[in-house]
This record gives C-alpha cells, structure tokens and sequence, in this order.
C-alpha cells in the first residue's frame, strides 16, 4: 500500500480540486476501503458553491463502492478483500438517536441534540469518498458486503440516491391503490418515483421539464408526467385526480415552488414527504395549509443509512425489481474529476448521474 | 314542543345575536336533541370577528350536551329521553374520507376533494349548537349516551376541547418517557398538556404567562411552565432539556411565534403537532428546519369527532383519570349569550370556558 | 320489475339449490342492485358442507358486481343504472366499531362485542350475491362505482379474493427489501403474492403443489414456488433464506400444517399474517414460538370491505397494475349453479374461480 | 482491585452456588462495572431448575446497577467511577437486527437467523451480574447513566422488570381510552398494568389471587381486580365489560391458562400481548380465535434493552410517575443468595423481588 493517496478537497468556494492525501490510519472501529467507484452528489455542488459551508481540505463524496483494505481490530464478520457498499448516512449505531431508530440524527455525544444530521459524517464532517481510499467508522454498522453478481454500477445509486428517494415514499406512508405527485424527476425524484410504484402507488404523477428525465420517469413508474413548462401542475394534478388532489406528494429538488405546489395538491389528511436541501426560509401559505385544519403531515427525511438499509436496497436491484443504471450517464476517472464536477454542476449534456473510478 | 326556539345566530361581523328560529324538521338519519349544555369556543370568535365567513342567519356552536327529543325514521340503536353529547366534527361515517378514518375531512360526495373540513358542520354549514334544539345529521355515527352519573359539566369539554386537545398528543405519538412542551394553556393547550401525560410524557413544559392557566397547567400534568414574558422559551425549553430539545411539541394558539418556537425546540427527528387555527401564512425559518433534512414530522389535526371519540373521552372523565371542570370559570344562561361572548372575546375576568344553559 | 327472482339457497348440508324468492323491499338505508356477475368462494363451500352454519332459506353468495335497479329513500350520492361492486364485508359505518376503523368487526349494536364478524352480512346474516338481485343495506357506505372501461369479470375478484388477499400483505406490513413466504396458491394466496410484489418485497416464495397455480404464481410475483410435495418446505426456505428466514410470512389456507409451517419460518422480529378460515384448535409449537420471546406478530385480517377500500382496488385493476382475469377459469349461468358447485367444491378441471351470470 | 471475584453460578439443575472466578479482561468495546445492586428474576429460576439450559459454570443474572470500573481502549463517552446501569438485553447496536430496531433479537452474525434472542447475553451466553464484576459487552450500547439523586434501588426494576412490563402496554399499542386486562401482578404483571395506566388506559382490569399483590396493583392503576380463585376471570372480565371484551389483554405469566383466556376476553380487533415465558406448546381454541377471522394481533416482546431504553425508563422514575420500591421486598447480600434463591423459588413471605448487594 502506498502511502499517499489521490483525493478530491474542498479548497475554497468554487474549487474542488485533487490533491494527494496520506492514506488513513485504522482504528479498531474503522474500516479502510479502497474505492472502486464513486459519484457525485447534488449536495456536492452545494458545497463546491460554498452553499453548505465545510472545512478546508476536507475530501468530498458520500457515495462508496469499494474492497475492504484493512479492518480495525476490534472489527468482526468481515474479511479483507470483500467487496463493500456503506450508505452516505453513517450511523454509529450505539448513539440514543441510532436505538431509537433515528439513525440519520446521530450525535457524537450521549443524546442527540438540538444540532442534527450528526449521521452524515462522509464528506461533511469526516473525509469524503472522492478519494482512492476512505475511512469508514463504525464499521460494523455501516458495510454492507455487494452480493455476487452485481457491478459496482448497479449498486453505486444505494448508498444515497436510491435510499433517498424511495425513503420519499416511505416516508409518505404510500399504500396499495394511492395517487401520489413526485416533484421534479432528478437522480433522487426519479427513485422516489420507483419507491412509490414498488410500494404500490396505482396513479403516479411526475412532475418535469426535461424530456429524457421524463422519459426515464415513465420507464420507472410515473402513470403520466406533468411538464410544469407548458401547464400549471397544480391545475392539472386537480384534472387529473378528479378535483381530489393527492394522497402523498413527495417534493424532491429543495424550492419554495416546489413545496408550496406539493402542498397546494395535497388531500385533506394527506401527506408531504419533502426530500429536498432548502437553502431559504419556507412560506406555508394558509389557504393551502388550511389555516392548520386540515389533517395534513409533512415530513422530512434525511437520507436512512447503516448497513441494513444497503442489504435492503441491494435486495431490490438483485431481485431485478430496479434497474438504476441508466441514471449513471457519464463515466470519468478520479484524475477527470474537475470535469466531472463542471458537466455535474452545470447540468450539461443530459447528465444525471457521473460514475468515478480511481 | 314549541314551533319556534331561541338560537344564537350571526347577523354581520361583530353581531352574534339570540333569535327565533323554527324548530327542524327530522329527516330520517337525523336526531332532534334538546340542548341542556353548551359553550362558546375560540372558533367561534373568529366567526364573531368575521374572521371566518359563515352564512347570515346560521345558528353557531358545536359543543352540544343534551337529551334526545326526537329520532329520524331509520335511526336505531337510541331511545328519545336518552341523554347525549355529539362531537363538534359529525362525519358521516359513509363518505369514502370516513371509511378510511379521515372523519374531519368527510365530503358531501362520494370522495374527498381538495376542500377539506367537510366533518365540521355544525355552526358551520349548518345550524349549530347555541340554541334550544339541535339537528344532528347522521345520528347513529354521532350521539353517544352520556353513561349514568355524568353531570353535564363533566362532559361539556369532550365534543371540542377535550378531544382536540388529546389529539394534539395522540397525533405527536407521545411515549412513555417523553419530552413534550405545550406552547399556550389555554383550554385546548391544557387538555393537550393532559394528554401528554396521560400518554406518558415524563417532562411536560407548558408556555404560558397568565398565572392561573400555569396554576391549572401544572394541576393537569406540567412539570414545568415555562413564563414567555419573562424568559425566551426557546433558551428555557433548551435549557431544561440540557440542550437537547424536545421530542413532541404542541402548538395549541395559531401564531407565526408559538408555532416557530415549537420547531425551534424539536429535536431532530422530533414530531411537530399543530393544533392552532392560523390566520396568516406561516413562515419555517431554515435553520430551525435543518434546511430539510432534521427528520422532523410536522402534522396538523382538526377535532376528531363521531360517538367513538365521545365514548373513549367520557370514559376519559367517568374513570376519574381527569376531571375537566375547572375549566368552566362561568356560568350563563342562553338568554344572556351577548354577555357570555363579551366576556369571553375579552377573555375577561380569567375565563377559560363558559357553560352556557338553554 | 318481476316480483320474484331467483336465488341460489342453503337447503341443508351438502344442498345448495336455485329457488324463487321475491325480490325484497328496499328501506331507506338499503339499495337493490341487480346482479350482472357473481361468483362463489370458499366460504360459500364450508356453509354447503354444513361446517359453517347458516340458516336454512338463506341466499348464499357475497361477491356482487351489477347495477342499481333501485335506492332507498335516505340514499344520496348514487343513480339508478349506475354500475357498482360491494365488498364481501358491508360494515355500517356508523357503529363504533367502523368508526375506530375496524369495519369487519362491526355489530348491530352500539358497541362492538365478544361476538365479531359482524361486517360480514351477505350470505352469512342476511340474504347474499347468488342471486338476480341483491339488496344491500347501509348503500352509502358499500356501493362503490365501477370506473368506466372496467368489465364485470375485471372488478369480479374486489368484493373477497383481491381485498382479502392483498389484506395479508398490508396486516404483515410488508416493507421494500422485504422476503416474504405465502403458504398455498389458491385464489387468495395468488393474491397475498401480487400484494407483497405490489407493496415491494423482493423475495417471495410461493408454496404450492399444483403446476398450474404455481405458474400463476410466478406471474403475479414469485420469485421461488416451493413444491411442498417434493420438499420440505421449511427446509427449503430456510436454505434459500441462507438460513434467515423470512419477514413475514402469509397463511392462506386454514390448516394447521400451514400454519405452523409459517411460524417456523419466520424470522425473530417477523410477522405471521393469516389469512386461512381455521376448522380446528391450533398448536403453536413451543420451539417455533421461542417459547414466547420471539418479538413475533400473529395477525388475522378479515377482508377489509366498505365502498373505499372498493375504489382503491378497481384503481390497481384500472391502472393496469394486476390483472386478476387469469382467477376466473370457468364460466355459468345462475341457472347452472348446481354445476357450478359441484365443480368448485371438488376442485376440478383446475378451477381457480367461476363466473356466475343472472 | 483483585483479581478474584465471587459470582452466582449454575453448577447443575437445582444448584446455583456463590463462587470464585477471575475477574474478567476488559475488551476495546467492553465495559467492566462493579456491581453495587442486583436481583433475581424468574428466568434464573427456570435455569435454576434446569428447564431453561445454560452452560455449567456460567455466571447468573441480567439486572445491573453499578459503578464503571474500567473502560474498554475504544468506548467514548464514559468516565471510571460513573453510576451506570444497563438493560438485560444488551444489543450490539451493529447487527442487521438492531439497526432494522429488532435489538432484543440480535445476532452473531452480520444477519439475524432462526435461531432469536441474541441480545440476551448476560447470564445466558456470557457471565451475568450476580457477581462483584460484570463485563458489558458494545458498552457504547448498553451503559446508561444513572440520573443524579436516584439510588439504586429506585433504579433495580429498569434493566428487566420495568422494562418487560411497559413493553406489554406498548406493544398492544395501549391508547387513551382503552380497556386492559392484564393477567397476572407478578412483578411484570404489574409494571404492565403500570404501563398500561401511564399510556392512557381508563379502564384496568388485574388478574390475580394474591391479596398483597392486588393491593400493589391497585395502586400502580388497576381499577379491578379479579380474583381468579373466586370468580372465573373471562366471565368477570365479560360483566366488567358489559360483554363487550377488553382491547389489550396483557399475559404476564406464561401459562396455557392465562394465553387462552387472554384470548377469550379480546374484543374482536384487539390485540393479544403476550410477555410470559412458555414452556410447553401453547393451544389456541378455535372458538376464542373467531376461526382465524377475528382480526386478532397476538404479539410477543422480549424485554426491550439498549441504553436509551434505559434512560427513558430512568426518566419514568426520576420524574415521579411510578415508583417501583414497593417491588422490592426483601434484601440480602452476595454472600447470602443461597437464601435469595430459596425464598425467591418458592415465592415465600410474600416475596416480590429481592435486592442483592455485593
């Protein structure tokens, strides 16, 4: 083993860049894992912009498919050279807020506190997965061994965008014969798309512009798709439910629009499972909200990780309920990844999802 | 009987007044019941204000306690003579939002559309409660016999109060050795205090600044209250909760203040339980809502009502779990409803709640 | 309108014959529906055999498809020549019971009692479906419209099969990612099987003998139909578990076989979904129990009825989601019903269901 | 500290003796603590008597209360010389099972298998606490701190009893308003019922023959108590009930007996929580399951553990909502647990629990 590696850090705002980086020390909870593939997340971007601020030189990424180099010495039921997935949510499993199931908020402390997110750690807290090598903590938690026969591209959407997504609709509570409304259809709407129609949605309504996004809409589940450019979707989820509006909306791109239209198509007592990263103060209109009568929930949810969550979603791309890799539409070595960030960031050439091999 | 009866209709903002009115006529779901007990609510200030548009002439109230004076054709199950309360949302029980347990949104058609609130319609869409007699649809889904050695004032706060109130823990999913804070003990706010710990909660904090209401708050269940016009209750709930926030908060008032505090002391994953009727748009400041990724469940409840709710609430009082009396402060009679609702849109005099006796 | 009609009724054990009977007056809650499809069930063979009682005159027969032929006075909503379906179950709607939600258990009375079942009325406590007409009581909460475009023997399965079996993956709680075991492919279990595909378990193993409803079953949604003939069941699912065991498990046959079978594998934490109509005293093995420290759920569903939960079918029907005609394998008319019987009783020529037409 | 211990262990059926080990070799992830309070509970009885097999020289006895001793080189968080406690059931936190919230069924493996109860580890497949020294194992998982101003006794019930019995209340998903029988005022059997009442229960019934437990009952919340040597219980229950069945009916003892009238006295929809320890196959009667049609729940929990359960539990005691010394009815020392075991085996003198210090 080398011990320098390649990793991609955030130097200030508007420049991520490759650097070298020593190879991590293992703690005895730690895994060491040599990424095999990699991709770039929407929430990258936000922090490439300077949106979501983080350290200097810290790697980026949360999203590793990778081989186990070295394992920690108190880590069991693993081998080195097995083949690992570890979701960008890293629960340390032991925190207050992981038993009580509330893995994405886990603290570093006793008890979970006013400050949340404390599970995303990959690229926030913690170096990233852009990288040749990430340290994983609590592994034991957090890898989830690849089943024989899948390629890293057919699980590299788990990690976030898959279990992002169809926690949309989980979320949502989505039953047997729902009409539920997806609100953009991107990498994480379209899987929220998917999660509505595994979880048995019978109308499901995209909400998109982009024709080749509207396509795959189609292809994973979406009964009609609603191009917000040439028709109010409001006005046209109310024709096509008959005036009724909506038993689930899932709001998945993080807009005042966006919101205030799941809300506005939302039936009494139904459900707003909002997955986007807002980046201003919401308005709740009251009309929409029913002046607080009207039997309404909205939920939010942070990506779910730890290692059961990954054996689940690689359960439903092995049993071939899902096929994510036509989200995966560029593909760039780590030393291209100044130019996978540009194509990523600008949206160009119908990107949806870059895959990254070091 | 009389043709005619007194009634408390709406003439125009501001002017509630006692009127006659023709006793109803019976239609075959339908029940007569003479009213021995009722009273006025919050929400029927609103309509005084014309804050919230009813239609001229409509007799108001939705809490009614009475006897049973005469029974539709295709009502069974009841006897006239029989004494009863209704609950102030009368579903149908047959309209497809009730069938699958949305009584508060009931509709007029066979589904339910975008306008909710269809469950509420007495002092609404129909003739209500303030008057000698009441018209209650749907019968068989709506009386519930008072059992014997309920006085009426032991009951007088289940058609509205009590059950909202309860609701506001129930739909937070309050559990055992919980962290609940109740912004605002007025009489919803207390009996939400009430059912937070009748779920369990092991720290309740209630907000409040009138001396009396904290005196009754803590009588019902408050370890804690909380005077927002001495300290900021945002840095007192963080404070008594060592940092961590709270796992349930209730808004019982309807403002932009009390409903931003209870999302600023929830902790992440927390429930945020609305009960308020707003009167403007609401605002969710970003960083009290994590940018959308805390995990957070914000849910909103209208009065559940039908002869169930009533049932388990008087089982609620006849067990002796709480006693809901101390919430009615004064007493009149319907002839001096002008002075009941100058006292109570004034809140003068430490009002809670009024019984009000035809 | 003739005033008599025919109706197929339980003479005695092993007698079930066409007779005339008048077509019954409709009340003000009721509505009379002609039969234009219907079809016999299971149920239908243990009252023939005596091993359910009923009494002697009764019409058998509870999965009605037809037209409303006439509305009962306090009937709203609805229009004479409108084409509905009802669930087997028909709950009040206005009874405790319903009101809590659990319309199958509905009683006569106000309150629901040791005696249960009560939603089930046709062909049970009052006249049922095997008929010309039908009449069905509480009309505004049972008589759901059949969207346009969807014929008779499309909507034939909603009234029991679909709304019972799918009821076996929705009280299991059938999550995405889960493993799910349905032990027999008759009519219900091939419906317990398209409901856990449709609610998003990625292995189910269907457990069946005969070729051509295993074929079936890996139509609707089996991943493995285990041939308990040749295998251990048990054994079987154990090894294409790795040894795990499934999350829930679905009983759709009534035997004690089966039913042991399902709890034996079962995972720690699972759920046993039953669905079967049990003849006998059951044995819960102390062994497969974990001597009552398993976290397991036992649930038994009786088919959820009601016009809503008739809608949401009619939409996975309508939207193309499952298509239930492959059940229907043979066809009668009313007048052939001995024929009829006796081929479903015996279970020959691979019959699935039959089709009945007045 | 030297480096002998004295520890309870089983040395053969009928024969738990006081003995020398080593004090245990503190692992990365480990915990040892030195106890200053411990109990015996039934389930030593059963491996007393050698119907519940255990290894041969294995330490007895899963209720801690104690002070750290020495910290494991990766466990953060903690100091030596903290008051902890710790739950009978110590889940890893880093299993499949605990990460999906099954902890009590935690495994070895990275999958939790047939075989259950993997998170019971303390006296049953490691060394418990009837001992001067306790190893806990993942103690980032297990070690809850003991709240400033509660000693150990008002603690002793947390790790086992208290938690046991709540979780009867909770998985029958008690609500306000319900109706409860519990059978059974052991010990669990009463923190059931105390459970039941802080969920919101109006009406408890208490099943049990003792006088001087009915009285405790009595006083943590039953409103009955029926004396199953005078009346028969279901008949009881079924008066009390106005035939109407209760909605939760808790066992809390383990018996055929007590499972079947559980049973008998559920309403139809009711859940059945069962808590009991089994020991031979159990019947379910045809008649009491409504033939599998009663939309029953039989659900079982095992002892819920984990240090955020522990720290709610703490908070139920130290908030004042139950205080459970009365529970604790005789005292001995480590030296002197041949006697506790005598008494405690023959449930002599009124025992309910015993307080052993070391």
């Amino acid at each position: 083993m080398s011990e320098k590696m390649k990793a991609a850090v955030f130097v200030e705002p508007n420049r991520i860049e490759l650097d070298e980086k020593p190879i991590p020390d293992v703690g005895p909870l730690d895994a060491l894992v040599r990424i095999t593939t990699t991709t770039i997340c929407g929430t990258d971007i936000h922090i490439l912009k300077g949106e979501y601020p983080v350290e200097r030189g810290l790697t980026i990424g949360h999203e590793p498919v990778g081989v186990i180099e070295k394992l920690g010495s108190a880590v069991q039921g693993y081998a080195e050279g097995q083949r690992v997935i570890a979701g960008a949510i890293a629960p340390s499993g032991h925190s207050n807020a992981s038993l009580c199931g509330c893995h994405a908020q886990d603290g570093p402390g006793t008890r979970h506190g006013f400050k949340g997110l404390g599970g995303w750690r990959f690229g926030n807290t913690i170096d990233g997965a852009q990288a040749e090598y990430l340290l994983v903590p609590d592994a034991m938690a957090n890898l989830a061994p690849v089943p024989d026969g899948l390629t890293d591209e057919q699980v590299l959407m788990c990690p976030d965008i898959l279990s992002t997504g169809f926690s949309g609709a989980e979320s949502g509570r989505v039953r047997i014969g729902d009409t539920v409304a997806v609100f953009a259809q991107g990498p994480i709407g379209l899987c929220a798309t998917a999660g509505a129609r595994l979880m048995g949605a019978t109308t499901i309504i995209g909400v998109e512009a982009v024709p080749e996004r509207a396509e795959i809409s189609r292809q994973v589940g979406a009964d009609h798709v609603v191009d917000f450019k040439k028709v109010d979707p409001v006005d046209e989820i109310r024709r096509l439910t008959d005036g009724r509006g909506v038993d689930v909306a899932i709001e998945a791109l993080g807009l005042q629009e966006t919101f205030e239209a799941s809300l506005r198509v939302l039936r009494p007592g139904g459900t707003l499972s909002s997955l986007g990263v807002y980046s201003r103060d919401l308005t709740v209109p009251l009309d929409a909200f029913l002046a607080g009568l009207g039997d309404h929930t909205i939920v939010t949810t942070l990506c779910p990780g730890g290692k059961e969550r990954m054996r689940r979603l690689m359960n439903v791309i092995a049993s071939g309920r899902l096929d994510t890799r036509s989200l995966v539409t560029h593909h760039f070595t780590l030393d291209q990844i100044a130019d996978a960030y540009d194509l990523f960031a600008n949206q160009r050439d119908g990107v949806l999802k870059v895959a990254l091999t070091p």
